[in-house]
């Protein structure tokens, strides 16, 4: 790790987040937003610390203020090093002192304040108790669309992700499966992705035969067999942004009820994809690609939301899930990504990662979808 | 990453590390204890879920009534494989139920809890919300002793790695430094520590010249050169435990200052370890170490704490700073790390792990401490 981020952005475009997050806190009536390292922090400063530690580093935006991030002293060196530095104070505290009456100090009356969902509960804690005057609200609930909708520098390196992501399946849909660990066909996507441009992988999954039925599995020790469905599910960062695509596999000629399950998949991820359009709610993708799977019978079979978002990391708000009523603006990205897990069996996952358009939907990954046969 | 962890621990060890968990909660007036996925759940259960998400997992530990561990349901099927799942109750929700509202109901009435200290901040958020008659702490505040003290099995664990982390040490420097990028070394002690049994090699600081003199600067495009000091700072884990070593090396004959330095920050590590023995106060090894470095002279170049815990991470409680007055016990393990900084020019830091024993310390790495010559 290292305390800048890859993207190729200026000062003056962190300037301009910071600025937008600043006015939307004042909009949902906080009094600021307090920013613990992660990606909330990335993608408004493009500093990450060496590590995350117990020591509080903790970016206090408020409007009309200049943006200040409260760092331990050793780490200075490094926050000033990120490229949203020149646009930000710089409060420096050493060891042995109080980073909790510092934050304090710099955020005046008391008030809501919007924190990141994965600040320390220790730092929460700390703050609440500096600061008995004040609240906090988790800032994807405060703000889910902060970072949500990507401008068009964002989505070209989205794209390039999802390209790279694509190549990595042409590539490894080339490779011998059976006779193979699991761990060994992810070593080789690893790879591939990191060929194509990758610099963080975040995951590969490789599930065989029965662990495919284990939405979760990642790869294990499992020899791939001829006549195994392996479900296929990897992504990480490239320049900072991030791809995520799953295909499933078979290796050698599936049988018939294979084949129909993974059509009905292919048909539900569709049905989600094609759901997609400006004002719709996030949980109508979830709904069009759900009914698919449960009007043919699979519905208990379908145990995880239909996608989430994704951007400066793999993972992250708006979900498509039943009760997300939050509605899609051109811009928005996330994964369409339905499956049917039949336990001690196989499982069927095919996932896409979709942009929101003027007027409908776009896959920034898009490599073919029919069943691929592996040897 | 997967969902059980390397060391050779069972169901039984995990049960008693439970009930002895819950039982000191009790002591210090805590209703029970939710910990969150990272090291306090590895340690009292053995389980690592395969992502932290904003996915509620929570281990709820309480006098007197079964471990339960609160999972998303997706990821029960890993948990069900953790080397302390025989003995837990496992809680599963699925998404778009409330996972705030499943953990209350097993909490009964309120009261206070303890917390893990890096559990998200909206985790936190959720249970304030779903159950007003709570209050909570930091578990490290609240519990600093309850991985503080390693038992016998952990102590020969802790010993391997940083046997480990010596050999690396005594392979590295027969490499060549002059020339070479500071990551290209680095990438070196990786594989080392690798080769050495070190399944996640956390940090391998090469901070070459005037680097050095950013105690937290990690390895960069440098190319270190004749006459550089270097700062070599290396740690993992090997089957579960941690390992965390600095030595300062330095590329053909040194100065006498670059040498009279070496010697200081020598002498006060020494002095910080001679200070180790059972009911000493964490900031005597601080003080202890800081007065040689403060009496030379340098005292205001010795810019961060003496150091910190270890154990199933290598980064943790007690810290060995000023103001911390917990006093040390038999099996506690810390890093011994004191350094001189001067900016611009060059940095010097050596580190010891250091286990406390019934009459003093032991050092758990042991290679010289001397200045080594590199080439």
């Amino acid at each position: 790790m290292t305390g800048t981020v890859p993207a190729p952005f200026t000062a003056d475009t962190y300037r301009a987040r910071m600025d937008r997050a600043a006015r939307a806190a004042a909009e949902v009536g906080l009094a600021g937003l307090l920013v613990a390292p992660g990606p909330d922090l990335v993608w408004l400063t493009g500093y990450a610390p060496p590590a995350v530690t117990e020591r509080l580093t903790l970016l206090v935006l408020a409007p009309g203020r200049v943006p200040t991030l409260v760092v331990p002293t050793l780490e200075a060196p490094d926050a000033a090093k990120a490229a949203g530095a020149p646009v930000l104070t710089l409060s420096d505290w050493t060891d042995g002192t109080d980073p909790y009456a510092a934050t304090a100090a710099l955020l005046g009356a008391g008030g809501r304040f919007g924190i990141s969902d994965n600040a320390w509960a220790m730092h929460l804690l700390g703050l609440q108790q500096a600061m008995p005057g004040t609240s906090y609200a988790a800032l994807t609930e405060a703000l889910p669309m902060l970072r949500a909708v990507k401008d068009g520098a964002e989505l070209e390196l989205m794209a390039a992700a999802g390209a790279a992501a694509d190549a990595a399946f042409e590539e490894i849909r080339k490779v011998t499966f059976s006779g193979r660990r699991e761990s060994e066909v992810a070593a080789d996507l690893a790879g591939l992705l990191r060929a194509f441009g990758h610099t963080q992988v975040d995951f590969t999954i490789v599930a065989s035969g029965p662990n495919g039925a284990n939405p979760h599995h990642e790869a294990g020790d499992r020899v791939i067999r001829h006549g195994d469905m392996v479900v296929l599910d990897f992504g990480g960062l490239r320049d900072g942004y991030g791809s995520d695509t799953s295909r499933t596999v078979h290796v050698g000629e599936p049988t018939d009820e294979e084949r129909r399950v993974h059509d009905l998949v292919r048909a539900a991820q569709e049905a989600g994809f094609r759901a997609v359009r400006p004002g719709v709610a996030c949980q109508e993708i979830d709904r069009a690609a759900r009914a698919v799977i449960t009007d043919a019978g699979y519905g208990e079979y379908f145990i995880h939301r239909t996608g989430h978002g994704i951007g400066v990391t793999t993972h992250e708000p708006p979900y498509m899930i039943e009760g997300e009523e939050l509605p899609l603006v051109p811009g928005m990205c996330f994964s369409v990504e339905p499956g049917v897990y039949l336990p001690g069996r196989f499982g069927v996952r095919i996932e896409d990662i979709v942009a929101v358009t003027e007027d409908g939907g776009r896959r920034l990954n898009d490599t073919t979808r029919e069943m691929v046969i592996v040897d």
